[in-house]
């Protein structure tokens, strides 16, 4: 099957450009001699995975539980699930543990401590560590909360280190700023852990990362693992960090031509929001970019409809392309387009020589 | 099952709330005595369906050749299809027509009246009509392109009619502004109509509608049928045009608190841009409120992780909201959150008494 011959919207991986990808972030990550842990929740689907993690051990991230349990399907031993653990979902949690799978949680709060040595199984657990003042964690210097926290676990839980994501990464300039930002990240996390060793908490594990982080980190002394996961299909937010160019967002929509507004010059395509995503990135690209066409956004999305027209607003050549021709659009974030899809249609040497499940829900 | 017990992110749908906004449109329709043909892209779910069709004729309408394949196999034998055809899909499409279903289709361009027309298949077609400027359709003062339209269909296609939707009635800022665009709505429609009638084609069909013109319409003359889906659920953005209340959402995400900002004031919840849809609506609630708290929003999202912090910036008081404690976040898009999710958990009575399938795809 050509990509011209699917029934669109439909979503398209570029097998060699995702194998570039994860390349460049293997040697990226080994080059500090330290682990990599890749986030699943971009890929949702064991083949994506599977490309992910060849090389390392099979340690994976995930967001939630079902990736947890679907991932444990396709034989993940080595979990780390990495969004605070609510105490009502221990049980579920456990039903997964008890079939073998090794299953790390995290939390920040004593409250949460409490409740996971409450708990009859001995959970491993990392303390999360917030080190952008943007989401989730115990500030690095909070040495009261960190040791309350080791001290709940004591007993009922294993303390296995700690953990922090600094998204802040995602608003740096250039390339020099993302370096520092891994290094805020890195210092984060040693940070807490010194402290906790100091308490005389044994701390194995300082996991940190992002995309942009685990590529311009100069310096990752004191860490043992990288968690990343966009990196494997890129999108254009990457591209417009520095992180990649355009031609390395392994992942688009296929989409038709279905009008021409003829007074206003646009483009209508079969692609909204449902198949795009609603997120609009960092806002210069609209919904999209027209693959081959840097010059044709998606400036406005509906549910099916997309519409197409020019940066400079000029009209779209109708001519170049008539109703029923074939774009492709590359997105702004390539998290929230693939959860749109469930399928991969992946490309080969020009033909799509395979399609790849991708699960959804919790 | 209380919605309190239920796993989290978990989308609840109230029914009760559901039955008022269905009546409430049915009642509003049937005044001016018009069929109404309810879009079930919001829903996307059978049980729902017979709910919004229940008293009518079982005409519908949908935004994919998939909501049509779906709601065919659950007995719907009138289908609108209202997105501009593309001629690939007219194979797909016939397979179902081939089974016996009234697929209506829709096109604004020459270029796709000729490749319907020259497609086996004697399809019903309806002319879009652009009432709005804002997406697809032939502008109704445009007799040149309606009659070229119409013209290119005769001996292949069977012209049925003309369809309308006023888009840009999302942006009123009155109930009356409303009115006026259900007026102009309605205008374009019967215009258009009118110049293909005084040129010999047969147009029984005008069908027009939204949900807020629907329900402000004060005129509905030479208006055959109605359509509208979001109503069956509503959402912020309706509520922010006066169309309905609050608390007149059908659908909420229920959510779990995983932690606690000590010096931003946050709570972290278990329901981000995958459970909510990153639809920020019109910015004010920003990925949605939560039911009972109206001065809590959600401020930020990631993929897994809400923020929730009063509009007003002062600090949440986290007593009040306990590690592990629910909530339930009213959202701004009823389409986009309710497409992130593959069932609805049915609230009657206080319980979750059914759990209803949802599809997604195309």
């Amino acid at each position: 099957v050509k990509a011209a011959d699917l029934p669109t919207p439909a979503l398209l991986l570029d097998a060699a450009k995702m194998r570039a990808n994860i390349a460049r972030m293997n040697a990226a990550v080994a080059r500090h001699g330290v682990a990599l842990r890749p986030h699943l929740k971009t890929a949702k689907s064991a083949p994506v995975a599977r490309e992910m993690t060849a090389g390392w051990s099979g340690a994976v991230t995930v967001s939630t539980l079902k990736e947890a349990e679907e991932f444990a399907g396709a034989g993940y031993r080595d979990i780390l699930y990495a969004v605070g653990i609510a105490p009502g979902k221990l049980d579920q949690a456990a039903k997964l543990a008890g079939t073998g799978v090794g299953l790390t949680l995290i939390l920040d709060s004593v409250a949460a401590a409490k409740a996971v040595a409450a708990h009859p199984l001995r959970w491993p657990v990392l303390i999360e560590i917030d080190s952008d003042g943007r989401r989730a964690g115990v500030a690095p210097d909070d040495t009261g909360r960190l040791l309350g926290i080791a001290n709940a676990l004591a007993g009922g839980a294993e303390l296995r280190g700690v953990m922090t994501h600094r998204g802040g990464s995602y608003a740096a300039r250039s390339t020099d700023e993302l370096a520092e930002h891994a290094e805020a990240e890195r210092l984060a996390a040693v940070t807490a852990a010194d402290t906790l060793r100091a308490a005389g908490h044994a701390c194995p594990v300082v996991s940190v990362g992002s995309t942009p982080t685990a590529l311009f980190a100069r310096d990752l002394t004191g860490v043992t693992e990288v968690r990343a996961g966009v990196y494997v299909f890129n999108d254009l937010v990457m591209a417009g960090l520095g992180v990649c160019g355009a031609e390395d967002v392994a992942i688009s929509v296929v989409t038709s031509v279905i009008g021409h507004q003829p007074e206003r010059g646009w483009l209508l395509v079969d692609a909204g929001w449902m198949a795009l995503s609603g997120d609009k990135g960092r806002g210069d690209s609209g919904y999209g970019m027209v693959a081959g066409h840097p010059d044709l956004i998606v400036v406005s999305a509906n549910q099916e409809h997309g519409i197409i027209a020019r940066r400079d607003g000029a009209p779209v050549d109708h001519d170049r392309f008539p109703i029923g021709s074939q774009l492709r659009i590359l997105t702004n974030h390539a998290c929230a387009t693939a959860a749109q899809h469930g399928r991969y249609h992946v490309l080969e040497q020009g033909e799509v020589a395979q399609v790849w499940p991708r699960f959804g829900g919790w």
